[in-house]
């Protein structure tokens, strides 16, 4: 459940008896909400008004996931998504899994029928990965593998790929052996650097429709009075690589 | 299907006995494709070579869809169904639908378990998005009204809302009305000032989570030698206003 | 001077016999410095090597302005002299005054045959505007009077003016009175809200060629092996309103 | 002078017997306006009113230079005039000239008693460069010279230096040779590549404080009661490097 406050405080808690939920505003018994419908006003300790909500992916991945690395942000995920041409069903190649977000994100859309095939090197990562997803209740749409994707992928004839890798352009070819031809597949790269390893591979191997992306996001202050974006943001995240396995 | 020549020439194509696709390098008969699977290279007329691809929702999109009104571009479109938190199963609220283009990302999330439901007061407008569904096969997903949101909704009890209107403001206790309390809903506007009294109304309802947002996308000529944004592109397509109703 | 330590650490001090100046790397005798040339490499305390530079513009606005308001930043600042046509030889009218950043970066380019007449409401920040100037050795071409602009300017026939006020479209027919007709005109302003009030009133006044800008700089880490922009950074400073006045 | 009609239509003509100023809203013989002040309201031969104005160095640069070469644009020669430091009196070294955007801009910053040292190879190019800062008044403030960098700069003890040049690492020898130690020079180059290769070089001689930047200029649609920014246009133009030399 998301206990919303304001648009400065809220938390996410799980509505099991005897736990409490505190804010800097106040606190809250979660007993009291047990019960109560989505978007029911309920008060705290202090008095203060809060609201129960039914979390969004959003709120799943920014509140309640452990990270233990750079986070995959909504903003790219959802490029990402929309560039991988993810459905309900999907059957979906990733790596590394990292935190989990991508693969909550995935999970998410594939839907009961689809599935996640993550490969991760680091069994700390794999494990804190499969927490967040049971957290998130998508656990058992992902199979996570601890092992380096270059060692070879077991599966075959899948929809898409994504890579999040420090050397993506080393398992561009696994990537290949277990996509069906005309696949999209992303890289999601922090520099001009990688960007340009990347692109030269590609370029080598039978890869088509390259492309390469940034977005960017500005927050706006949410005042009908004083409308500016916010001062300080998230200048950079990563670079998008997009292209098709032939 | 899309045959893909180079990265400035593919086309979107029915794959139907007789038809014939022409692009600037030479042209092709669909009944040299039938029945190759997707991924297969192909010789044009001219001996130039392509391949003949599974479109993406994009491809879909961008390519085939005949365009009526301004679009919401896939940069948006992905930000909004990741705000609007769309899974498969979900029921979606739309007003207006346009050309169909976020109607149709919503029915491709959506899943056959979900369901949108557009308000569309030009009927001219709704029959080319109607066209422009069963063209992605995605319209019995999908079930539009020739109809003013204002004038009232038939829905309840549905997960989510996205408004593309002049006066989105004025769609607010409908959108109240059809949504279930907690879901979140977003306005995606041009202008500042559309945001300002979009603000404005929401402030004075019963919504919650206010937040503004501004996607830009940078997109890169994808030459490893020469790795630089493309010189001329998209600057602006709208602000998008997120909120929840309770 | 300008004492450079590396790219995270210099520093502005006045060379005069007895100073010290601390680093976290080491410190120095500013004795120890005076006669050598620009350039020069030096030892701090811990045998840390640095050097004595030439201190730019921007090197005395950033590290050695004492601030008490939010201040106008190098890109705004230099994209604003641009837009004034500001040259050697210019009479500038600004109002507010503020911390002095602009009066300083006006001032500067002005030169000696030049002139800032600055109006500032607030008696603290005009002194602190001029102890600024002082430092920066620009002083005595720039003119502050302690007066509300909306009070009348005592000047006329002026080149340019430069307005950052909370309600600058108040000030307009102030600044018509004292520029020579056909002269530029810049606003400063945070919001949107702002802007679109300056531009009504100056639709409605004898003002020509609006214009509005906003200026986004990215800083790239300076790593040819990594080079991508800075994750955090300023998102937003204000916005550029131009016009004429005749 | 500049004959302004609206916010699309403005030209750039000599105000000399004879000439005829031709606009798609009308035209206006130069005689009728010999002798006018700034800012007067005139006639054209439909009826339509305009305004003869003094041009800004901009209005110059963009509505009067002949073109030869890929220009740097205001907002780039801005911000690079602000890094450079440059005051009247400053002794500039340039390399390449191309259409002289850039030289025009620098003349006009350090003033009669300045001076720019243009390096140009292509001898066209050259002519045109000096052809334009004819028109702008501003060739008594330049030397340009048909010579590549390369082959050494007949210069000392200069102020600064500006770069725009398919291969700027080759050149900052003698760069270093031809500024006084400590002094500012900016590079302005299209790719990343060629970033990647400015800064290697620069990092492996003795060149100190770099950064590496890139400003984005976003024009709004001048509308109060409809204001965003305008929905094409340029996306990026070049990155602007930073060092000093010792």
């Amino acid at each position: 459940m998301l206990l919303y406050v304001d648009s400065r405080r809220s938390k996410l808690f799980k509505a099991v008896r005897g736990v409490r939920v505190s804010t800097d505003k106040g606190s809250l018994n979660a007993d009291d909400v047990l019960g109560l419908p989505w978007g029911s006003k309920v008060k705290l300790s202090t008095g203060v008004e809060a609201y129960v909500l039914k979390p969004t992916l959003n709120d799943i991945l920014m509140k309640g996931f452990r990270r233990v690395t750079q986070v995959v942000y909504p903003k790219d995920i959802s490029f990402v998504i929309n560039l991988l041409s993810i459905a309900p069903g999907s059957k979906v190649l990733e790596s590394g899994v990292g935190t989990g977000f991508m693969t909550a994100a995935l999970a998410y859309h594939v839907g009961a029928s689809g599935k996640v095939f993550g490969y991760e090197v680091r069994e700390d990562f794999a494990r804190t990965a499969l927490r967040n997803l049971r957290l998130a209740g998508l656990d058992d749409r992902v199979d996570i593998k601890v092992r380096d994707i270059r060692e070879g992928v077991d599966e075959s004839g899948l929809d898409a790929a994504f890579l999040d890798l420090p050397d993506p352009w080393e398992a561009l070819q696994e990537v290949r052996k277990a996509l069906r031809p005309s696949s999209p597949a992303v890289i999601f790269t922090p520099s001009a650097n990688q960007v340009m390893k990347s692109l030269r591979a590609l370029r080598s191997g039978p890869f088509l429709d390259l492309r390469v992306y940034e977005v960017i996001l500005r927050e706006y202050q949410a005042d009908p009075e004083a409308l500016r974006p916010r001062t300080l943001g998230v200048m950079h995240t990563g670079y998008v690589v997009f292209f098709r396995v032939v």
